[in-house]
């Protein structure tokens, strides 16, 4: 067993068409070396997909963390984003700074003021993305198949069997920040390297290494919590 | 360190104007075991408690919590509730009773087909919440205070600070149940004995206790997973 | 013909498990008599019954009837509510005293500051209400037959047809009421005596009686638009 860091409290944040249980392996090897990880699910995805609305945006993701933080009394943290996750926990960041270590962004969007993911996202995907909500009653984004993040092998079924459909509020939200995110101390980035197309992650990539963030590109799909996930759990725990 | 059992999965529900923060103690006990530990938050309470609505029914927290057994994909696991809670993990056994591995009932409810909290509760106690609910909209209950609960002095400030209005459907709506959830094979009844006023758990200890459940009464609150958090952890993983 | 009254815009709000309907034989007697009349219908009921849900309460009502009075630029108008009705134009006087004539209650609750349907309701009726949410996932109360109205036995079919389960919330709210609505200067009280049970409205008339409204009992059913429709035009028509 590999020397503990210092015990440090993880609040790790799914993307779209996801769930806290993607988190479960690297929640579990995060614990077996003392930390203390929380993988809130965000609302109307996983297994609180039951509670999806129209009236679902990016806002009320950011009260889904924020709550973790006040209910559970938690200082000191290191707060991860997988994907759109990263638009959640800058907003949250902006919010409650001082109570936070560090930001991991995993092959997250990285925003800033006044955008929206629909913004910074590849146009492409944004129409894409769009022209599906017509059919589910225009207020959430039918699931892309696992296939479309590069989901491994052993994972993919899983991934499809649990996406549900997302709600579109999240993507068209503009979030408005301060500026006060930007005082957090330690910031990280993991990028997938093998998306099979183009991938939104890589320039926030390199503005990352840019800006001399840790940063680090995995051999994997855009799920890299499952694809590698003790690599991930390493890489997360060296912000301890 | 004592001997460790059989590494298990609990599924830990709160009770009414609480959240999943309760259980931390219990949790960290528990995990620092071997075992894997979830500990949900009902819609519309704890961080949650944003979501809030008159939409929010008894089959809306059952839902929550048939959520996380769907999505982390849980066998086997030991189920338990506190308080209110009691009703949701009755509710959940009798739609997944073969996942189950034992029901633990925290000085709980412990209702039969048909009945609503508010059947089983004591007729004062079902009336004093009736009482309240019309000057928040009519559709939640107000949060009585930490002592009407008998909690520690240590943390009642806590459950003072965290508690929040309680969705009054959650209460009212009846239970229907098959009866499956008979087939679970063990049942724990825990029961705080210093409630300071008559006490709706004593004749749901009384009956554990004449059904050959493992029946334990703690001379401590109604919040034994506060007042309690080693002995209530001890006896849960007496299930395991 | 009988000689016109000055033409009048008159709003006819509509009892629990109702709807705008009910008032139709009413509105054409005064349409023909060329007034102006609005016949709205509650969120959650009627026409509107496809939108009930346990988000709805008295506010939701009162602000129905508000709406109508913004978006169709209504002022001097008669004001009038059946039963339940009682409470939605009484929340609305509080609101624009200022654009009504008059109000008038058909067999209708009369409530004061801090005062629910439930608060004052025959307490077996509020009983037997609660009861019922219970099968009906504990946020609607379930619909009672025509019979328990005294109906006339040619709308009885009629009624029970149309009749759907009416939101919780509306009963258990306590109306907030400043005072403001005591300013309207006529008030007029119709109640049917032949309530085939103990009248809940029999001490409402009573009191309009002893302060001196325009107060009127008729030998008909609760349901006086639909038993006495001509009678109740013409009461109505005194206040134009």
């Amino acid at each position: 067993m590999r020397a503990t860091s210092t015990p440090t409290t993880f609040v790790l944040v799914h993307g779209a068409w996801c769930g806290g249980w993607c988190y479960a392996r690297v929640a579990q090897v995060l614990r077996s070396r003392g930390h203390t990880v929380f993988t809130p699910t965000l609302t109307g995805q996983g297994e609180r997909a039951h509670l999806i609305s129209g009236a679902i945006n990016l806002s009320t993701h950011i009260a889904d963390v924020l709550g973790v933080f006040h209910c559970e009394r938690l200082n000191d943290v290191v707060l991860a984003g997988h994907s759109y996750g990263g638009m959640v926990i800058t907003g949250v960041a902006d919010r409650i700074a001082g109570k936070i270590k560090a930001l991991a962004y995993l092959d997250a969007f990285v925003p800033e003021d006044d955008q929206s993911l629909f913004d910074i996202n590849i146009p492409a995907n944004t129409q894409r993305f769009l022209a599906g909500v017509g059919a589910l009653g225009g207020l959430a984004v039918p699931v892309p198949p696992a296939a479309y993040f590069g989901v491994n092998a052993a994972d993919a079924a899983l991934v499809d069997a649990l996406a549900t459909p997302f709600p579109l509020g999240c993507f068209s939200e503009k979030l408005k920040l301060t500026g006060a995110y930007r005082s957090v101390a330690k910031c990280l980035y993991v990028h997938g390297t093998m998306l099979p197309r183009e991938s939104p992650f890589r320039p926030f990539y390199e503005r990352a290494i840019a800006a001399g963030w840790s940063a680090h590109a995995l051999s994997c799909g855009h799920h890299v919590m499952l694809d590698e996930p003790e690599r991930t759990a390493e890489l997360l725990e060296s912000l301890a």
